[in-house]
């Protein structure tokens, strides 16, 4: 079977390419994926998956992070001039631009998911010549929306694995769902499709990405290293006075945003594992005569665990808080995005990782985890929920020679790791049933 | 003389509203005033004024808080469309927006100054019915720019007042010098004529504002009531880091910030007088996960003498730098504007309450000052000069009814206060040979 | 009778030096003039006046900065190894050591009150050769008390007018009331007594004070410069951790301390007059590696109006809870002092500048006020009652060389002031019948 | 011989107790363990043992956080009184408190070296009838000194296993060295011995401690969980002014320690490992009404690597003296004391677990380390410097019951482990060749 499969899989190449750089050229920002979105609905459709779509896949209040309605609008409005498909549009409009595609083989058997993500970076593309998506002109034409992040290529790994599976349906048993995931930058949109419930069903999870650091050639099967994290964005409202002639009638939403800055730096380290906190933007006043009456701040807590993240927030609350009480300013506080820390399942990991020794010699090196850079993501949801209800999840890596790094303006892959990616998630899709006769 | 005089003022009413809604209508900021300047310099060459301009007029490197480079270009262009002259329009070009016009009546006598300024706020005008410079169709058409300080009444009445001057012109003797000030917002302008040396011959000073506060009906001959003032910008540049996977590697400007802005809020008041500190904006950081490498602080320092605004910005500066050493983040300040503390001269106020009286009978109440807010006002660049010299000088108000305050986006006013203001200045014109003789 | 009164009073030197000495020696900080008080008492006693005393005098809950019950006993011990007479020591055990003295003419006429304090400062006396109080053997015997202030000279001079008024009691009418206060370092004690009614049937009211800074010669008859103040105590109470082991345990107490002095600090500037803000003290922490679960910090707040203390003040109360909601830890503010500004009553004072120029040669210079530094005096509760109930008050301060300024160690004065004192203020009293003939 | 062994050391558990007992009734802090160093010296050498003692095994100027010459001055005053040896105390007046017992066998072998420690912590000890010591009649009688942390139970093994080293000596070869160490608290004392040079000759290492959580029956072979850590203490100096006078001429201490205080708190995390600060004591100004002219703080710094406290203090040193510069203030820091991160030989430490779970049953557990609170210890100065020259170093914790915490002003342990110590350390000793023959 293998090589008939990555026979075909190797003819795919081109059109993974072509799909990731259309992508890439139309980049979106997170709850903005309209053009990106309607495509993807319509190559599915095509293909003959059952579609759930838009608040079907969504809780609407479980959204974080969500941009204006006049954004969306907009958005919306920019997304047909760019050839969204309006006969699936309607599904995605005011930010609901999650997909979950499902094939029923109708044959008894667990329900495995697939996890990739849509969204760009708010960024605005590097212009030149040295860029390779400048200089062969697949470059964002989208002002300050850029897939920094490689969200493209996962889109399209996630197209080709469809077509894949559709191809091979009926070597496959049981039901496999392919998630097509919104706002995932800033831990946005996992938990309102955890919420709507699209993982309740799955047996098995594997939620992807490409890079991060990890050398072309190796796959790391269960990596484990996200923190968990917590985003919000605190706005004080005080009182304008001119600071000449009333300073004493003016209440102080800068002063408060100072404080308030100190304060969660200042927050204490916890003696059970890493924990972050940061105040990545801090903007406030109008102008130099005028006492400041608004402060908005950006803020993230991070932790090793749930329960340190947990730990910091509150402790971030309570600061946040008393700075504003300090100057008498009002205060609100809005939760903008969330990701859990998670650890993938042991058995499921390891039978990753011999499928990948045993039938992907392209892999140098296939590992379980690797030791890096602490950050977030919220497909640790999702493998939460899995796990939670009796399931196993994990979250793969695939490594692919980077030309700048993540969320820099330079960023690009090797676009050869897609089809890699396919070969291995189709890989493991045939091969299930071979887990439950090894670990029952 | 009186009675043909105040009837040749009023039959100007009509030309001061026509100059004050066009420049009103094309509101510039300060440094950028390149078509009001057009216009001026061309009515005051048709008059037969003697003109000193820009870079005659104004010391390059003493300008303060100049827009950049790009900016002065695009709002040079502008200003070309929106039909400034462009035959003058070289002398203003690149911030050089000011303009000294001479009347020598090569009578003998002594050389008498009056100083108008000619910018608008960095302000959006309000759009709606209620307001009447959008009712009456002359509402600035230039965003972010708004005569909401009635400096475009100013440069009305500094026109009127050069006709009539050149009218009766056989009743002056000595010279007759009006200053038409860029950049007074900010106060940011005044230093650098003072510096190019326009009233280092001047021997009786008179700078004009309409409204603030002052009733209708009533003139303030001897307005002392300003704060001498420091206006500066402070950048903190540090270095950005990803403030999950390396918090160490950043260097953290926000916080700078956060420290110096505590630290300037907390310098001691002065036993010996009124002082202020303000920052009024606060803009720092990129993005919620990054460690925030650059930070801007608007901030300006105000004192009742020149003494107490040095003291508080000599404390400043510590602040400022000891907080850039704190987070190991370089630090550059930047003066943006500056005014002094000065305090009309007791018998030429005396003197011009006295004409008032005499004179004007409109006035119904004649005052040497008004206690009132405090602001600052860079004519006290001009005064200072002017009395160290071993001139008179004086800062007059003429109050008027305000539809709102101030740099509020509502500001407007009775512009009848115009035809006043003309008169009171030509009034002091023609009688300034009393003085002599009554202080000598 | 001036030429009998003042040779009457020159004869008091060496009397009011040796009352004065050993007040000196045995010097007695705020609510602790236990000695002190009882030797007034006798004296007073002992001339024949009316004594009210202890709780008949001060309010008990009204009283500020009371020193703790242990500290209370052990000085009460201290003072009777020290002399202090038993007889007495009753009416001022526990903290109420005030005395009224009142002489009633018990012919009509209107009641003169005058008020001298009792207290020394909480400071170790200099024990050198150049300073004269330990040269000539009266230093304090007390540790950290010390007469550095001259409130021993006060209460010299109030036992040498009763002397005087005693002898002259027949040239006087109405009533006169000396009041000797405790606890006005600190700005303690005066309003208990005012709560407790002893100015509230006075017509004509007068404190007093000598040196601060006025020279030799010169008597200031209205002094206006007193600041309003609120003196207060914030206790931060959290919880201590193990700063390696268990950081996030803590609750930290200096953190919240450290944020509320910034806080404080930062309290704007009113344009109406002026405004301090001190915190003098901050004690946090009992070991370097516990996280600081309590601290202690002393502030105080000042306006040139009771409105401008009271608005820095309000300030004051939100940072300070503010910083405690920060840092999660519980806060207790307690008012420690109070005092309020207070203007002498213009008639009153041009009276006594009269009398003083007319009867006292001695005095080279007679002012209303001299433009000083602004401190504080809780005296202005009985002058701000006073003149609410219809009545006349002012505060007088005598010229006299000083060692060393008020507050230091090396503090002393010429004593030749206190005749002077006894002098002017003896006038008053015979000379008051004129003032209702001057001013009816 | 084992038997034999442990039944002399069952013997002497009543002396150890007796030791115990009086080291912990005369309690001495850091530095000041004079009298409890004389009577070590004076048994140590009634034994024989060639002592090196004060200078000869400390490096004056490597001192840390040593008492004032009039508190040392005092303390061996405290100390004669209470029975110190005068015959020895010469050697250690003055701060130098340190001895090193040699047992040179001659016969040929390595040099195994042992760590104890013998100062008390600055504590009131409780004096309540629960409490044993005070029940029992040894509670400290020392105001402010307390061996709250078992460091009289170590002298007593140091002493215990010198008099059975002695007894077997003829069944030891090589040399023995027992350090007894002031100072271990606050991390002062190690690193003087250290440059002193006293385990550049050991080949061999183990240093000690008694309970600290590990449960009685339990003994812990190779603790590595030390965090290096530097402690410091900063004091600013500023200028006085009184703050309603003249607040405009203070230069604020207290304001400086604040900015200080939160600057420090703020330190980022590192993404490496562990980190620690605290700023467990700050004590600024002298009185309500007075600009603080002075403040101290008393820091630490800890790192799960010497290269990660190395960090966080370098960060600190920038915030400490941009503090001062922001407040225009001078500042002075003193390092206080230092401990390293240093792990176990793995060797050495599995050779002691082998031994103890070979020789020693009443040993329950025997575990190389055990995951537990993070705490510092400067006889990883010892460890770090037996490692670089070449020898291997491991520390051993013995459980043991504890009646309260560690630092705890109720601590008390159960004596039983002193005797359980002194037949591991012995039979270390004894058993010592056959290591060379394991891992030759």
């Amino acid at each position: 079977m293998d090589t008939d499969l990555y026979a075909t899989i190797n003819q795919m190449a081109q059109q993974l390419q072509t799909w990731r750089r259309d992508f890439h050229q139309y980049a979106e920002s997170g709850w903005l994926e309209f053009r990106t979105a309607t495509l993807v609905a319509e190559e599915l459709h095509q293909l003959g998956y059952q579609l759930q779509l838009g608040k079907e896949v969504i809780k609407a209040d479980a959204r974080m992070g969500l941009p204006s309605p006049a954004e969306l609008e907009k958005q919306e409005k920019r997304a047909i001039e760019q050839g969204a498909l309006t006969q699936w549009l309607g599904h995605f409009s005011g930010g609901f631009t999650g997909i979950v595609a499902t094939l029923d083989t109708e044959r008894p058997g667990p329900t495995l998911a697939f996890r990739v993500d849509m969204d760009a970076l708010d960024l605005n593309e590097d212009l030149s010549c040295q860029h390779r998506p400048y200089n062969e002109g697949f470059a964002s034409c989208n002002s300050h929306m850029m897939h920094a992040c490689g969200h493209d290529g996962h889109t399209a790994i996630g197209l080709g694995l469809a077509h894949v599976l559709k191809q091979y349906e009926s070597k496959l048993s049981g039901r496999i769902k392919i998630i097509f995931q919104p706002a995932e930058e800033g831990t946005r949109g996992a938990k309102s499709m955890m919420e709507a419930g699209v993982v309740d069903d799955v047996d098995f999870f594997v939620a992807i990405h490409l890079g991060t650091g990890v050398p072309q050639g190796e796959v790391v099967c269960g990596s484990r290293n996200f923190l968990a994290t917590t985003k919000f964005d605190v706005t004080y409202q005080g009182v304008a006075a001119h600071s000449g002639a009333k300073p004493e009638d003016g209440k102080n939403a800068l002063l408060a945003a100072a404080h308030a800055t100190l304060g969660l730096y200042g927050i204490p380290r916890h003696s059970e594992g890493s924990s972050r906190i940061n105040v990545g933007v801090l903007q406030a006043g109008i102008g130099r005569n005028v006492i400041p009456d608004s402060a908005l701040l950006k803020v993230e807590t991070r932790g090793e665990t749930n329960e340190i993240n947990e730990f910091i927030y509150q402790k971030a609350l309570n600061i946040v808080e008393g700075a504003a009480k300090m100057q008498d300013v009002s205060v609100d506080i809005k939760l903008m995005g969330a990701a859990q820390s998670s650890h993938p399942s042991p058995q499921w990991v390891d039978f990753i990782c011999d499928l990948a020794q045993a039938h992907l010699p392209e892999f140098t090196s296939v590992v379980k985890d690797r030791s890096q850079a602490a950050g977030s993501e919220d497909a640790t949801y999702f493998m939460e929920r899995v796990k939670q209800l009796g399931g196993q999840a994990t979250y793969m890596i695939f490594g692919t020679q980077l030309s700048a790094g993540h969320h820099n303006e330079r960023f690009d892959f090797d676009e050869q790791v897609m089809t890699t990616a396919v070969k291995t998630l189709s890989t493991i899709a045939l091969h299930l049933p071979e887990f439950g006769a090894q670990n029952g």
